[in-house]
Protein backbone atom coordinates (compact mmCIF):
# COMPACT_ATOMS: atom_id res chain seq x y z
CA UNK A 1 0.00 0.00 0.00
CA UNK A 2 1.52 2.96 -1.40
CA UNK A 3 1.41 6.26 1.25
CA UNK A 4 -0.38 9.58 -0.55
CA UNK A 5 2.21 12.41 -0.92
CA UNK A 6 5.62 12.52 -1.23
CA UNK A 7 7.97 12.27 1.38
CA UNK A 8 11.20 15.15 0.25
CA UNK A 9 12.68 14.38 -2.87
CA UNK A 10 16.39 12.60 -3.33
CA UNK A 11 19.11 15.75 -3.76
CA UNK A 12 20.63 14.79 -7.48
CA UNK A 13 24.29 14.85 -6.60
CA UNK A 14 25.94 15.98 -8.53
CA UNK A 15 25.21 18.76 -9.26
CA UNK A 16 24.52 19.57 -5.86
CA UNK A 17 26.56 18.36 -2.53
CA UNK A 18 24.26 18.16 0.43
CA UNK A 19 25.23 20.63 3.48
CA UNK A 20 25.18 18.07 5.96
CA UNK A 21 27.24 15.41 4.11
CA UNK A 22 30.92 14.91 4.89
CA UNK A 23 31.61 16.74 1.62
CA UNK A 24 29.01 19.70 2.44
CA UNK A 25 30.68 20.50 5.92
CA UNK A 26 33.85 19.87 4.55
CA UNK A 27 33.50 23.08 1.94
CA UNK A 28 31.30 24.90 5.14
CA UNK A 29 34.87 24.73 7.32
CA UNK A 30 37.06 25.63 4.51
CA UNK A 31 34.65 28.52 3.59
CA UNK A 32 34.84 29.83 7.28
CA UNK A 33 38.37 29.51 7.88
CA UNK A 34 38.33 31.63 4.14
CA UNK A 35 36.00 34.26 5.86
CA UNK A 36 33.58 33.67 2.81
CA UNK A 37 30.35 32.92 5.62
CA UNK A 38 30.30 36.11 7.71
CA UNK A 39 26.55 36.68 6.17
CA UNK A 40 25.59 32.55 6.71
CA UNK A 41 25.01 33.33 10.56
CA UNK A 42 22.52 35.97 10.52
CA UNK A 43 20.82 34.28 7.68
CA UNK A 44 20.47 30.93 9.22
CA UNK A 45 19.45 32.00 11.89
CA UNK A 46 16.27 33.18 10.00
CA UNK A 47 16.28 30.60 7.38
CA UNK A 48 12.75 29.34 6.75
CA UNK A 49 10.11 27.02 4.90
CA UNK A 50 7.79 28.15 1.83
CA UNK A 51 4.52 27.47 3.83
CA UNK A 52 2.69 26.82 0.31
CA UNK A 53 4.22 25.36 -2.22
CA UNK A 54 4.29 28.51 -4.71
CA UNK A 55 5.66 30.87 -1.99
CA UNK A 56 9.24 30.18 -2.60
CA UNK A 57 9.87 34.33 -3.44
CA UNK A 58 8.24 35.37 -0.47
CA UNK A 59 9.77 32.90 2.34
CA UNK A 60 13.30 34.40 0.44
CA UNK A 61 12.55 37.89 1.11
CA UNK A 62 11.14 37.14 4.54
CA UNK A 63 13.87 35.05 5.39
CA UNK A 64 16.36 37.85 4.07
CA UNK A 65 14.22 40.89 5.72
CA UNK A 66 14.42 39.10 9.35
CA UNK A 67 18.18 38.41 9.20
CA UNK A 68 18.91 42.04 8.07
CA UNK A 69 16.38 43.30 11.29
CA UNK A 70 14.44 45.71 9.38
CA UNK A 71 11.20 45.88 11.32
CA UNK A 72 7.97 45.61 9.48
CA UNK A 73 6.46 48.59 10.71
CA UNK A 74 3.27 46.77 11.94
CA UNK A 75 2.60 43.85 13.88
CA UNK A 76 2.79 40.14 12.89
CA UNK A 77 1.14 38.28 16.09
CA UNK A 78 1.03 38.76 19.53
CA UNK A 79 2.63 42.14 20.14
CA UNK A 80 5.55 41.08 17.57
CA UNK A 81 6.75 43.11 14.61
CA UNK A 82 8.23 40.67 12.36
CA UNK A 83 8.19 39.02 8.59
CA UNK A 84 6.75 36.32 7.40
CA UNK A 85 4.92 35.76 4.36
CA UNK A 86 1.39 36.86 5.12
CA UNK A 87 2.95 40.07 5.82
CA UNK A 88 4.37 40.43 2.14
CA UNK A 89 1.20 41.64 0.58
CA UNK A 90 1.88 45.11 -1.30
CA UNK A 91 2.98 44.26 -4.62
CA UNK A 92 0.60 40.92 -5.57
CA UNK A 93 -2.58 39.94 -3.95
CA UNK A 94 -1.48 36.93 -2.06
CA UNK A 95 -3.88 34.97 -3.14
CA UNK A 96 -2.56 35.49 -6.84
CA UNK A 97 1.35 34.31 -5.70
CA UNK A 98 -0.72 30.95 -3.84
CA UNK A 99 -2.13 30.05 -6.74
CA UNK A 100 0.93 31.42 -9.55
CA UNK A 101 3.54 31.72 -8.05
CA UNK A 102 5.71 35.34 -8.29
CA UNK A 103 7.60 37.07 -10.95
CA UNK A 104 11.30 38.67 -10.46
CA UNK A 105 10.08 41.72 -10.83
CA UNK A 106 7.54 41.59 -8.17
CA UNK A 107 9.97 40.09 -5.38
CA UNK A 108 12.22 43.24 -6.38
CA UNK A 109 9.15 45.26 -5.27
CA UNK A 110 8.40 44.20 -2.71
CA UNK A 111 11.83 43.84 -1.07
CA UNK A 112 11.95 47.63 -1.94
CA UNK A 113 8.25 48.20 -0.07
CA UNK A 114 9.65 46.47 2.63
CA UNK A 115 12.22 48.87 3.16
CA UNK A 116 15.03 47.16 1.82
CA UNK A 117 18.06 48.62 -0.79
CA UNK A 118 17.75 46.31 -3.56
CA UNK A 119 20.05 46.02 -6.69
CA UNK A 120 18.63 43.67 -8.82
CA UNK A 121 20.22 42.04 -12.26
CA UNK A 122 18.26 39.79 -14.86
CA UNK A 123 21.03 37.73 -16.37
CA UNK A 124 20.97 39.65 -19.60
CA UNK A 125 22.34 43.06 -18.07
CA UNK A 126 24.95 41.42 -16.04
CA UNK A 127 28.01 38.83 -16.27
CA UNK A 128 28.94 35.45 -14.46
CA UNK A 129 31.80 37.62 -13.18
CA UNK A 130 29.74 40.36 -11.88
CA UNK A 131 27.45 37.80 -10.23
CA UNK A 132 30.85 36.25 -8.53
CA UNK A 133 31.77 39.41 -7.48
CA UNK A 134 28.04 39.93 -5.42
CA UNK A 135 28.34 36.63 -4.10
CA UNK A 136 31.77 37.27 -2.87
CA UNK A 137 30.83 40.97 -1.23
CA UNK A 138 27.80 39.57 0.47
CA UNK A 139 29.49 36.55 1.73
CA UNK A 140 32.57 38.90 4.04
CA UNK A 141 30.01 40.68 5.72
CA UNK A 142 26.33 40.01 7.37
CA UNK A 143 24.90 43.24 5.55
CA UNK A 144 23.72 42.26 2.73
CA UNK A 145 22.60 38.98 1.37
CA UNK A 146 21.85 37.59 -2.72
CA UNK A 147 18.75 35.84 -3.51
CA UNK A 148 18.99 33.94 -6.93
CA UNK A 149 16.27 33.74 -8.90
CA UNK A 150 16.55 30.16 -11.47
CA UNK A 151 15.53 27.06 -13.05
CA UNK A 152 15.59 24.17 -10.76
CA UNK A 153 16.36 21.71 -13.94
CA UNK A 154 19.76 23.17 -14.22
CA UNK A 155 20.67 21.29 -11.31
CA UNK A 156 18.21 17.86 -12.50
CA UNK A 157 16.06 19.03 -9.88
CA UNK A 158 12.35 18.54 -10.06
CA UNK A 159 10.40 21.60 -10.36
CA UNK A 160 10.74 24.71 -12.69
CA UNK A 161 11.46 28.36 -11.32
CA UNK A 162 12.22 29.01 -7.85
CA UNK A 163 13.84 31.53 -5.25
CA UNK A 164 16.11 30.97 -2.73
CA UNK A 165 18.91 32.84 -0.90
CA UNK A 166 22.77 32.35 -0.84
CA UNK A 167 24.27 31.84 2.20
CA UNK A 168 28.03 31.44 1.37
CA UNK A 169 30.34 30.87 -1.09
CA UNK A 170 33.55 28.30 -1.10
CA UNK A 171 36.23 30.43 -3.42
CA UNK A 172 38.40 27.28 -3.90
CA UNK A 173 35.82 25.06 -5.95
CA UNK A 174 33.86 28.34 -6.81
CA UNK A 175 30.45 27.15 -4.98
CA UNK A 176 27.64 28.37 -3.77
CA UNK A 177 25.58 27.64 -0.55
CA UNK A 178 21.94 27.50 -1.77
CA UNK A 179 19.44 27.84 1.29
CA UNK A 180 16.80 26.12 -0.76
CA UNK A 181 13.68 27.47 1.12
CA UNK A 182 11.13 24.31 -0.04
CA UNK A 183 13.01 22.52 2.52
CA UNK A 184 10.46 19.15 2.50
CA UNK A 185 11.80 18.86 -0.75
CA UNK A 186 15.57 19.13 -0.65
CA UNK A 187 18.15 20.06 2.29
CA UNK A 188 20.47 22.94 2.00
CA UNK A 189 23.02 22.36 -1.19
CA UNK A 190 25.88 23.85 -2.56
CA UNK A 191 25.95 24.04 -6.40
CA UNK A 192 28.94 25.00 -8.39
CA UNK A 193 28.37 29.39 -9.09
CA UNK A 194 28.55 28.92 -12.81
CA UNK A 195 26.11 26.13 -12.86
CA UNK A 196 23.70 28.73 -11.07
CA UNK A 197 24.44 31.34 -13.34
CA UNK A 198 23.16 28.84 -16.31
CA UNK A 199 19.74 28.38 -13.95
CA UNK A 200 19.71 31.79 -13.72
CA UNK A 201 19.93 32.71 -17.50
CA UNK A 202 16.49 30.69 -17.84
CA UNK A 203 13.41 33.04 -19.45
CA UNK A 204 10.18 33.01 -17.50
CA UNK A 205 7.66 31.76 -19.50
CA UNK A 206 4.99 33.72 -17.75
CA UNK A 207 6.72 37.19 -18.13
CA UNK A 208 8.50 36.57 -20.76
CA UNK A 209 11.94 37.90 -19.06
CA UNK A 210 15.13 36.26 -17.94
CA UNK A 211 15.83 35.21 -14.37
CA UNK A 212 18.61 37.06 -12.63
CA UNK A 213 20.03 37.65 -9.44
CA UNK A 214 19.38 41.04 -6.52
CA UNK A 215 21.36 42.24 -3.42
CA UNK A 216 19.14 43.16 -0.94
CA UNK A 217 20.23 45.59 1.87
CA UNK A 218 19.22 47.81 5.05
CA UNK A 219 18.52 50.75 3.82
CA UNK A 220 21.44 53.28 4.54
CA UNK A 221 19.10 56.10 5.53
CA UNK A 222 16.55 54.31 8.30
CA UNK A 223 13.20 54.64 7.67
CA UNK A 224 11.76 55.08 11.41
CA UNK A 225 14.43 57.79 11.89
CA UNK A 226 13.13 59.51 8.44
CA UNK A 227 9.50 59.22 9.49
CA UNK A 228 10.37 60.67 13.38
CA UNK A 229 12.06 63.76 11.30
CA UNK A 230 8.92 64.06 9.13
CA UNK A 231 6.38 64.01 11.75
CA UNK A 232 8.24 66.05 14.51
CA UNK B 1 4.42 58.76 18.09
CA UNK B 2 5.53 55.11 19.75
CA UNK B 3 5.31 52.35 16.98
CA UNK B 4 2.60 49.90 18.39
CA UNK B 5 4.12 46.27 19.49
CA UNK B 6 7.86 45.16 19.70
CA UNK B 7 10.21 44.86 17.67
CA UNK B 8 12.57 42.10 19.19
CA UNK B 9 14.42 42.12 22.39
CA UNK B 10 18.03 42.68 23.36
CA UNK B 11 19.32 39.29 24.26
CA UNK B 12 20.83 39.53 28.51
CA UNK B 13 24.58 39.33 27.77
CA UNK B 14 25.91 38.04 29.61
CA UNK B 15 24.64 35.34 30.44
CA UNK B 16 23.78 34.70 27.05
CA UNK B 17 26.16 35.48 24.00
CA UNK B 18 24.53 35.51 20.31
CA UNK B 19 25.22 33.20 18.05
CA UNK B 20 26.02 35.83 15.03
CA UNK B 21 28.12 38.03 17.57
CA UNK B 22 32.19 38.27 17.44
CA UNK B 23 32.61 35.85 20.37
CA UNK B 24 29.83 33.51 19.58
CA UNK B 25 30.83 32.51 15.76
CA UNK B 26 34.16 31.51 17.53
CA UNK B 27 32.64 29.55 20.06
CA UNK B 28 30.99 27.73 16.87
CA UNK B 29 34.45 27.64 15.06
CA UNK B 30 36.23 25.83 18.18
CA UNK B 31 33.39 23.63 18.57
CA UNK B 32 33.02 22.50 14.89
CA UNK B 33 36.78 21.67 15.29
CA UNK B 34 36.33 20.01 18.54
CA UNK B 35 33.24 17.72 17.07
CA UNK B 36 30.38 18.41 19.21
CA UNK B 37 28.61 20.73 16.68
CA UNK B 38 27.70 17.41 14.63
CA UNK B 39 24.07 17.81 15.45
CA UNK B 40 23.91 21.39 14.20
CA UNK B 41 23.85 20.67 10.52
CA UNK B 42 20.61 19.17 10.78
CA UNK B 43 18.89 20.64 13.19
CA UNK B 44 19.70 23.91 11.72
CA UNK B 45 18.68 23.54 8.31
CA UNK B 46 14.90 22.86 10.12
CA UNK B 47 15.43 25.64 12.28
CA UNK B 48 11.56 27.51 12.27
CA UNK B 49 9.53 30.37 14.05
CA UNK B 50 6.74 29.14 16.30
CA UNK B 51 3.98 30.45 14.74
CA UNK B 52 2.16 31.44 17.74
CA UNK B 53 3.49 33.01 20.72
CA UNK B 54 2.56 30.27 22.70
CA UNK B 55 3.82 27.30 20.27
CA UNK B 56 7.25 27.27 21.41
CA UNK B 57 6.87 23.30 22.60
CA UNK B 58 5.40 22.79 18.64
CA UNK B 59 7.89 24.74 17.26
CA UNK B 60 10.81 22.79 18.92
CA UNK B 61 9.11 19.33 17.96
CA UNK B 62 8.45 20.22 14.46
CA UNK B 63 11.80 21.20 14.04
CA UNK B 64 13.65 18.19 15.44
CA UNK B 65 11.04 15.96 14.09
CA UNK B 66 12.11 17.07 10.08
CA UNK B 67 15.85 17.08 11.37
CA UNK B 68 15.56 13.09 12.12
CA UNK B 69 13.72 13.06 9.04
CA UNK B 70 10.58 11.42 10.45
CA UNK B 71 7.93 10.84 8.08
CA UNK B 72 4.57 12.19 9.41
CA UNK B 73 2.80 9.71 6.95
CA UNK B 74 0.48 12.11 6.05
CA UNK B 75 0.12 15.31 4.02
CA UNK B 76 0.94 18.76 4.86
CA UNK B 77 0.60 21.13 2.11
CA UNK B 78 0.21 20.00 -1.60
CA UNK B 79 1.13 16.43 -1.84
CA UNK B 80 4.19 16.98 0.64
CA UNK B 81 4.57 15.11 3.81
CA UNK B 82 6.24 17.12 6.48
CA UNK B 83 5.89 18.69 10.14
CA UNK B 84 4.68 22.03 11.28
CA UNK B 85 3.28 22.61 14.25
CA UNK B 86 -0.14 22.35 12.41
CA UNK B 87 0.79 18.24 12.49
CA UNK B 88 1.02 18.04 16.06
CA UNK B 89 -2.53 17.49 17.18
CA UNK B 90 -2.83 14.06 18.95
CA UNK B 91 -2.03 14.58 22.35
CA UNK B 92 -3.72 18.52 23.07
CA UNK B 93 -6.05 20.21 20.73
CA UNK B 94 -4.36 23.10 19.01
CA UNK B 95 -6.74 25.44 20.16
CA UNK B 96 -5.64 24.64 23.95
CA UNK B 97 -2.33 24.28 23.37
CA UNK B 98 -2.47 28.19 21.52
CA UNK B 99 -4.25 30.00 24.72
CA UNK B 100 -2.29 27.89 27.59
CA UNK B 101 1.20 26.76 25.85
CA UNK B 102 1.68 23.09 26.34
CA UNK B 103 3.15 20.80 29.34
CA UNK B 104 6.50 18.89 29.38
CA UNK B 105 4.38 16.07 29.32
CA UNK B 106 2.19 16.68 26.25
CA UNK B 107 5.74 16.78 24.18
CA UNK B 108 6.92 13.83 24.96
CA UNK B 109 3.88 12.47 24.29
CA UNK B 110 3.31 13.94 20.59
CA UNK B 111 7.03 13.28 20.13
CA UNK B 112 5.97 9.62 20.54
CA UNK B 113 3.01 9.56 18.33
CA UNK B 114 4.34 11.52 15.48
CA UNK B 115 7.05 8.05 15.88
CA UNK B 116 10.34 9.44 17.74
CA UNK B 117 11.87 7.52 20.57
CA UNK B 118 12.16 9.74 23.51
CA UNK B 119 13.69 9.43 26.53
CA UNK B 120 12.64 11.84 29.03
CA UNK B 121 13.55 13.69 32.62
CA UNK B 122 12.60 16.25 34.50
CA UNK B 123 15.22 17.59 37.04
CA UNK B 124 14.45 16.17 39.57
CA UNK B 125 14.95 12.30 38.40
CA UNK B 126 18.43 13.09 36.87
CA UNK B 127 21.80 15.60 37.44
CA UNK B 128 23.19 18.12 35.49
CA UNK B 129 26.48 15.25 34.80
CA UNK B 130 23.84 13.18 33.55
CA UNK B 131 22.32 16.52 31.66
CA UNK B 132 25.69 17.10 30.28
CA UNK B 133 26.40 13.97 29.22
CA UNK B 134 23.18 13.64 26.75
CA UNK B 135 23.91 17.06 25.50
CA UNK B 136 27.38 15.82 24.24
CA UNK B 137 26.38 12.40 23.22
CA UNK B 138 24.21 14.45 20.88
CA UNK B 139 26.49 16.43 19.89
CA UNK B 140 28.36 14.55 17.91
CA UNK B 141 26.00 12.67 15.92
CA UNK B 142 22.97 13.55 13.89
CA UNK B 143 20.88 10.66 15.38
CA UNK B 144 19.34 12.25 18.36
CA UNK B 145 18.40 15.88 19.73
CA UNK B 146 17.96 17.57 22.82
CA UNK B 147 14.91 19.51 23.60
CA UNK B 148 15.31 21.79 27.04
CA UNK B 149 12.21 22.98 28.88
CA UNK B 150 13.14 25.99 30.82
CA UNK B 151 12.33 28.82 32.12
CA UNK B 152 13.77 32.40 30.49
CA UNK B 153 14.41 34.23 33.84
CA UNK B 154 17.05 32.61 34.81
CA UNK B 155 18.79 34.13 31.85
CA UNK B 156 17.44 37.79 32.70
CA UNK B 157 14.94 37.04 29.79
CA UNK B 158 11.53 38.33 29.43
CA UNK B 159 9.10 35.48 29.64
CA UNK B 160 8.53 32.34 31.25
CA UNK B 161 8.69 29.06 30.23
CA UNK B 162 9.69 27.90 27.15
CA UNK B 163 10.57 25.17 24.78
CA UNK B 164 13.93 25.32 22.05
CA UNK B 165 16.39 22.34 20.64
CA UNK B 166 19.70 22.58 22.26
CA UNK B 167 21.63 23.34 18.46
CA UNK B 168 25.52 21.88 19.93
CA UNK B 169 27.92 22.19 22.55
CA UNK B 170 31.75 23.87 23.01
CA UNK B 171 32.92 21.86 26.24
CA UNK B 172 35.88 23.89 26.40
CA UNK B 173 33.78 26.57 28.43
CA UNK B 174 30.61 24.27 29.05
CA UNK B 175 28.07 26.22 27.03
CA UNK B 176 25.35 24.54 24.82
CA UNK B 177 23.90 26.60 21.51
CA UNK B 178 19.83 27.14 22.17
CA UNK B 179 18.16 27.68 18.91
CA UNK B 180 15.95 29.52 20.43
CA UNK B 181 12.85 28.60 18.01
CA UNK B 182 11.11 32.41 19.28
CA UNK B 183 12.93 34.08 16.41
CA UNK B 184 10.74 37.31 16.59
CA UNK B 185 12.33 37.60 19.87
CA UNK B 186 15.94 36.22 20.80
CA UNK B 187 18.46 35.69 18.17
CA UNK B 188 20.13 31.77 18.66
CA UNK B 189 22.64 31.89 21.89
CA UNK B 190 24.90 30.57 23.92
CA UNK B 191 24.41 29.79 27.71
CA UNK B 192 26.44 27.99 30.30
CA UNK B 193 25.18 24.42 30.64
CA UNK B 194 24.47 24.61 34.29
CA UNK B 195 22.53 27.91 34.30
CA UNK B 196 20.29 25.96 31.48
CA UNK B 197 20.23 23.40 34.17
CA UNK B 198 19.03 25.75 36.57
CA UNK B 199 16.46 27.38 34.17
CA UNK B 200 15.15 23.89 33.36
CA UNK B 201 15.40 23.07 37.65
CA UNK B 202 11.95 24.96 38.35
CA UNK B 203 8.53 24.72 38.67
CA UNK B 204 5.66 24.80 35.88
CA UNK B 205 3.15 26.22 37.82
CA UNK B 206 0.23 25.24 35.70
CA UNK B 207 1.62 21.93 36.51
CA UNK B 208 3.13 21.80 39.48
CA UNK B 209 6.22 19.66 38.15
CA UNK B 210 9.46 20.46 37.45
CA UNK B 211 10.88 21.21 33.76
CA UNK B 212 13.59 19.19 32.42
CA UNK B 213 15.08 18.02 29.22
CA UNK B 214 14.20 14.99 26.41
CA UNK B 215 16.47 13.54 24.30
CA UNK B 216 14.37 12.63 20.94
CA UNK B 217 15.54 9.87 18.57
CA UNK B 218 14.62 8.28 15.42
CA UNK B 219 13.06 5.16 16.42
CA UNK B 220 15.00 1.86 16.17
CA UNK B 221 12.18 0.25 14.24
CA UNK B 222 10.64 1.92 11.10
CA UNK B 223 6.85 2.56 12.03
CA UNK B 224 6.44 2.29 8.35
CA UNK B 225 7.74 -1.16 7.41
CA UNK B 226 6.16 -2.13 10.87
CA UNK B 227 2.49 -1.38 9.52
CA UNK B 228 4.03 -3.09 6.00
CA UNK B 229 4.49 -5.94 8.27
CA UNK B 230 0.86 -5.99 10.18
CA UNK B 231 -0.99 -5.03 7.13
CA UNK B 232 0.22 -7.97 5.08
Amino acid sequence: MAMAGLYRRVLPSPPAIDFASNEGKKLFIDAIQAGTMEGFYKLISYFQTQSEPAYCGLATLSMVLNALAIDPRRKWKGPWRWFDESMLDCCEPLEKVKAEGISFGKVVCLAQCAGAEVQAFRTSQTTVDQFRQFVKKCSVSDGSHVVSSYHRATFKQTGTGHFSPIGGYHAGSDMVLILDVARFKYPPHWVPLTLLWEAMDTTDEKTGQQRGFMMISRPRRDPGLLYTLVIV
